[in-house]
């Protein structure tokens, strides 16, 4: 009896030891591998508990964003969703493809939630400057430069770098740093259909340095005269926006100034036929990386002048970018960098092949009342290999004699695009965004598909009338 | 015998099992206390390796900093300080009492790690605008009215609000938003000394719109003449940069429009007698929470039409701030606000009063070679009593006749300064930062008292030469 007893404790002691022991190396295992925070775990735990929300992948919670009368974030809502959980599709919404928000990178950074999540401590960078007296991140600049090697895209070797305020600000600064010192005031120009800001900025400074003077094509006799001493600035968007075309300067002369707006010159938009190197690129992370929000865009310089020009443009209109804004872009530049770097713009070439390959199919079903840009399969220098097109847009034209206004004939059929005139291009060019979330490419297939059977099932009922 | 072992051995079994208790227990309270994190822990754990780099009190490591052979980040020493760990103080270096770099607040910010650190994950607020198709996030806007209201120093109430990369960016949008459509240029002016910005900004753009006059008082005679219906836009800057004077406007008339510059109306820096309720009113984060890199402003602004054209600005400009820098000054905020919210001026004004007068000490010992300002004890609103000066700078004079370059013969002591004719004003004058770090203001007084000290030497010896 006290044998079994005793037997029975031994068995108790044991249990209880190996108990112990995977208790203690559990407790080791997480003191190795998952080392304790301190300060940061409130905002980490705060941060993950706001992304666990469930919007049933209509919708997302912001730290920043929206909350519920307990204070608690809730779901903003997609375009067409609503309800508490964004679950409530609104059937009568347009489908909206009238802006630029390139959405459709969204989920490749859910998939890379570890790498490019960035703790900002409370004391993080409260300088003016870096170590270097600059407003210019030193790792972030190299990152940009390792970016264009692997992406094949720009020559950046021997190029100054100036970052800017999105890419919009560098516009400005560069026609400002090219017409530094003009005798008289610089011509600006750009060839239609094209990114209407370049006018509005031009404009809008109502500046002695430059004024607007619209297509490029009418400078062309005054920009190859030598005795005209006059400083013409022509912007070349390429690919261009709208239409997806990869361009070159239609002006040439010795006062000739260009400035190559590169912003889908990506794998992600275009075949890459090779590195470009102009004396002045402007890059930016919105259509790189999906970062509209981020506010972060480069510029590759050749000449020094007028490199330090911009520099100062920037400094003396704000002192450079935000210094968070530049560590989270550094944060987002190395986890596209993981590895062989291709991932990104094999996803974004992926998706982007794959709408442009469906909006084709629809648009080719309406025999002709539609068309779209055409764009030549191309060798690319990044993909190393001929590959189709994958524009950020679409150019669609209304091939009805009666159709003038195409915004208002998709308009009709609850799409929303862009007026071809603002591009100062007809109306009856309008531009249809596809870089948007899936929701919104969805619904405009969708839109798209029903106006053009019901315009196949209004022009048979007209022709059975006419018989 | 066997009765001794049975007792041993619940012994143990108890012990074991008290042991098993506890490990348990210590299990339990850790996943209560401290959810388990997935994504956010790397970006965590990687925030306080940094953090946790030992930097000898005069420098820091930062996640975008320098880094070593192995990629690691390293010490950013502050100025006057060297070596891996900056703990080399080099005697021959300046003192740095140029620039206002705010580091002053920085301790601030290392005593609240915990409230003020935020997790950007990979996919926050990737589109252009926030939900309610703004630039603007409403949350932080929420935060800034209460912060006034906290801070009793304007009224917010009644007013838009716009944001800037920093005011930097404001000042030029207010000057634009004032002279929409003038049929002559504008005149701008301030009253000397004044921030050099509001010159070189507005003379940079050579716009139609508005040109720099100089001198507000140049002006007193045209500002009242009705018939004369020319803009003239003053930008009041109160406390003043450089010396520290509350100030109001000193034109007035029907075509005058004020822009007031408040980037340092907080009880850290002044006696706050009300709040200030003017039509515009400029204030930034650099000068409020320290955090200079964040490149963060706001308008209070009182016409709808004047908000509209600022906001069209910042749109047209560079399609509106940050939104990880937006979602960094909301944590901010909330931190300072946390409690009754008033943590932050107390300790601001503590360190800038206790500055001021350690440093009044020393120029009094001059016995009239130096003076500074005279700031009077004032009421001040928000601490409701009685209180003495704290200004950011001081306006230091040389009172030597032969003196007439104060910033030469303060270099000569090893001390950095800004010249007064920087500000419009003599090069008698020259401004110290008093906003930097410890280690510069300490080292400023030490060289300060070099300096006094032996200029009553050299003095006395002259004199005994003399008799």
């Amino acid at each position: 009896m006290a044998k079994t007893r005793m037997c029975s404790s031994s068995l108790w002691i044991l249990g209880s030891i190996v108990l112990n022991f995977f208790l203690i190396m559990s407790h080791v295992y997480e003191l190795k591998n998952k080392p304790k925070l301190s300060w940061s775990q409130v905002a980490a735990a705060e941060a993950e508990a706001v992304a666990s929300i469930s919007c049933s992948g209509h919708g997302r919670a912001y730290l920043d964003g929206l909350v519920n009368e307990s204070g608690q974030p809730v779901c903003e809502c997609n375009t067409c969703y609503e309800g508490h959980d964004c679950s409530r599709f609104l059937s009568d919404c347009a489908a909206n493809a009238d802006n630029g928000d390139p959405l459709f990178l969204e989920p490749f950074w859910m998939q890379h939630a570890s790498s490019s999540a960035v703790v900002l401590s409370g004391w993080h960078r409260m300088s003016y400057t870096y170590p270097d007296h600059s407003y210019i991140s030193a790792q972030l600049e190299q990152h940009i430069r390792k970016l264009h090697s692997v992406a094949k895209n720009a020559v950046a070797q021997g190029k100054y770098i100036v970052f800017g305020v999105g890419s919009t600000q560098l516009l400005s600064a560069a026609v400002f740093a090219l017409t530094r010192n003009v005798s008289s005031p610089a011509k600006v120009v750009a060839s239609a259909p094209y990114y209407p800001v370049y006018k509005s900025q031009t404009e809008f400074f109502e500046t002695k340095r430059f004024d607007f003077q619209g297509d490029a094509s009418s400078q062309i006799k005054n920009s190859s005269d030598n005795d005209s001493a006059q400083i013409v600035v022509e912007f070349v968007t390429s690919p261009n926006n709208p239409d997806g075309k990869l361009r070159k300067s239609v002006l040439d002369g010795p006062f000739v100034k260009n400035i190559y707006d590169h912003a889908y010159y990506w794998p992600h938009y275009t075949a890459i036929p090779a590195p470009v190197d102009e004396d002045m690129m402007i890059f930016t992370m919105s259509k790189l990386t999906g970062h509209a929000g981020t506010r972060f865009g480069w510029a590759l310089v050749k000449d020094r002048q007028t490199y330090e020009n911009m520099l100062y443009y920037v400094g003396l209109s704000e002192m450079g970018i935000s210094r968070d804004t530049q560590l989270r872009a550094l944060q987002i530049l190395k986890t596209l960098l993981q590895g062989d770097g291709k991932q990104i713009f094999q996803f974004a070439y992926k998706m982007m092949s794959d709408r442009w390959d469906k909006l084709n199919d629809v648009i080719s079903s309406s025999f002709n009342r539609f068309t779209i840009q055409e764009i030549s399969p191309q060798f690319c220098n990044f993909f190393e290999q001929i590959r189709g097109p994958s524009p950020a847009y679409a150019w669609l034209r209304c091939e009805r004699e009666e159709d003038k206004n195409c915004t208002s004939v998709i308009r009709e059929a609850n799409i929303l695009g862009r007026n071809g005139s603002l591009f100062s291009s007809e109306d009856r060019y309008v531009r249809l965004s596809l870089i948007r979330s899936q929701d919104e490419f969805d619904l405009l297939l969708q839109r798209l598909v029903q106006l053009i059977v019901l315009s196949k099932v209004n022009n048979s009922a007209f022709q059975a009338n006419d018989q």
